[in-house]
């Protein structure tokens, strides 16, 4: 049995206040295609499908275009669960109605224990088991339990599911939650404040594949098959060289065989730049991805007079900009350093940079002239 | 073939910022009981599911709960489209999913050509087409025509329909629109301004039924078979004689044949109570009905202390007060009246207001005496 495993799709994110659905499509396109010409059994979604509890009518509209093109047109069964930064009720609304359509939207915990069962020839019936994310106060209130911690909340749960599984079928578990060890990125939202929400992966070890969300970088933890597929693209210029995808996961009548990254190309990269501006403008000029989102990092030592309208005329996409350059030494020579250059010096390079050549004589004697006249006052 | 017409539900609504959901619970829960003691073929929801285009959790949680009872456990089918109120596109998420479950909702103008039929040994097939709120912008961004009032929208895309229509079936019309002459409430929001909102009823005629929703009062304009439901209860103080609940409409071979009304009792009645602030006290001690949403209407003519708080404390949900009892003859008496009175009459009013008593004589002489004092001053 062959099954997709994605996660942290974030339909509706904004980055720099640019909206990302055309990439998000774009990404998701390219996942349809893979599927069309490699069928699964299965395609799972560990949570964070939207970016928010209400998300825009944009992404609802794009999410149910994928599910018709995915449970419709190729006919394959979906499996969601709701991540922290999705609404359970509002992206569970007409699960029941969905099902016999091969569209499983697990988003509480009486449905947790309803596993979807897919047969396959190579593995046999497996068991989907889909835990919706849980928090410590939402896992007491709904199970009437003590439980204090994420770690706590997670060891129960995945116990309830364990006593659960039959043992002629092979268990998958699909969660969203922070394991212990993992990396983290910096376009995720934290769980709880201060390391408490951090899961050991012990809970996971005896599921047949453990397909995880939240963090944003593909990795594993704690064993091969207790894994991350990572965020469906980048969202954050940190994550500039991660490898963004899904992951392809096979099982056989052992159990688990194999998982492996299939990348898939946003549109626009999001990529740090860094160098001089006039470096950065030359090499733009031929750079055949120049449309994609940028950080800039001027490493240039003098003040420029509206840098990002430069950048932007080549790298329409700059979407922030750094200028450590002007920092070096700032901490010693910023007071002395502004001190000793006088008004000609300064008029000199603000000269310089609007009109790209130097003073001439001429205009040296005459700025000379009013800024003397002036400063004598 | 016996269907369910009924319109208007608002979830999700506030009635002078006191949440209906416990109400809309359980008249929902009225027509959930009458499905199941009198099965029907379907059920049909003409628009305005929702109170919003993104409506609160609880609202989505409640439809799920209908949806799931009338669709799943008593497996009737559900019809459904937007109305003004609601995001078409939010409302159609799954829809596609949703079919073979029983669940219809037609959010968009290709669907409306994609008739629900359902088959019956009386009336044969029976072909339910939805017609998604439309206004004439909306009907000219999709079809690309030239319409320009809500009434050429409605022409075209009823005229659309009967060409569709098969002469083989029944055809039952389902839309959300304001048909000329028909008789509005308070509670309703106008689709354009200045009346140009209206549509003929002559479009609609050549339907064996057509299921209307957008006006709050039940009642037929045009024909027997071209009908209101009416809100599923009342929305307005406005609506305090309407009689609310759904239509119970029966076809046969014949084609329309009845069109009964059958009533939903919310828990909490919207009334107006008009009269003395006494009287009305009075009357409440014993009223069985005393938790009703009111509007009060004090006829009293003299100023009386913190109202509110005295009718709340036989009637708790008193939700709006008017005095028009303070306001006869005023345009005429007030300045005069104001100023005629000594502060020694407004002080009595006053004493008597708080303390339910009058002034006795030794009173009297002591506020006088102050009074007086100060006056002097």
């Amino acid at each position: 049995m062959k099954f997709i495993h994605t996660s942290d799709w974030h339909l509706g994110r904004q980055f720099h206040s640019v909206s990302l659905i055309a990439d998000q499509r774009a990404v998701l396109a390219q996942l349809v295609a893979f599927i069309e010409e490699n069928p699964v059994d299965a395609v799972i979604v560990a949570g964070d499908i939207y970016d928010r509890s209400v998300p825009p009518t944009i992404a609802i509209e794009l999410l149910n275009h994928v599910i018709h093109q995915i449970c419709g047109t190729l006919n394959t069964p979906m499996i969601l669960i709701p991540g922290n930064h999705d609404g359970a009720e509002r992206l569970g609304f007409g699960a029941e109605q969905m099902k016999n359509a091969g569209l499983h939207i697990i988003s509480d915990f009486e449905q947790m224990l309803e596993p979807v069962i897919l047969r396959s020839q190579s593995a046999g019936e497996v068991a989907f088991y889909g835990m919706p994310y849980s928090d410590p106060e939402t896992v007491r209130a709904a199970l009437q339990t003590s439980v204090s911690t994420h770690d706590e909340a997670h060891q129960l749960l995945a116990q309830k599911v364990r006593e659960h599984a039959s043992p002629t079928q092979k268990q998958v578990l699909i969660s969203h939650c922070f394991v212990d060890g993992a990396i983290e990125s910096e376009s995720e939202r934290p769980l709880s404040i201060g390391g408490s929400d951090r899961v050991s992966h012990e809970h996971f070890i005896d599921f047949d594949y453990v397909a995880l969300g939240h963090l944003h970088q593909p990795q594993q933890k704690g064993a091969a098959h207790i894994r991350y597929s990572g965020s469906l693209m980048k969202y954050s210029f940190s994550e500039q060289h991660h490898k963004k995808g899904f992951t392809l996961v096979e099982l056989n009548q052992d159990g688990f065989v194999s998982a492996e990254p299939v990348e898939l190309t946003a549109p626009h990269e999001m990529r740090i730049l860094e160098g001089e501006l006039n470096t950065i403008l030359e090499q733009g000029k031929t750079d055949p991805k120049h449309l994609d989102y940028l950080l800039v990092r001027l490493m240039d030592k003098h003040a420029i007079l509206n840098p990002m309208e430069k950048l932007r005329a080549v790298y329409p996409n700059v979407l922030h900009l750094e200028k450590p350059g002007m920092l070096i030494g700032v901490e010693q020579d910023m007071a002395s350093a502004r001190l000793s250059r006088s008004e000609i010096d300064m008029f000199r390079d603000f000269f310089v940079e609007v009109q790209d050549c130097d003073l001439s004589a001429e205009q040296e004697r005459a700025i000379s002239d009013i800024i003397n006249q002036l400063t004598r006052q």
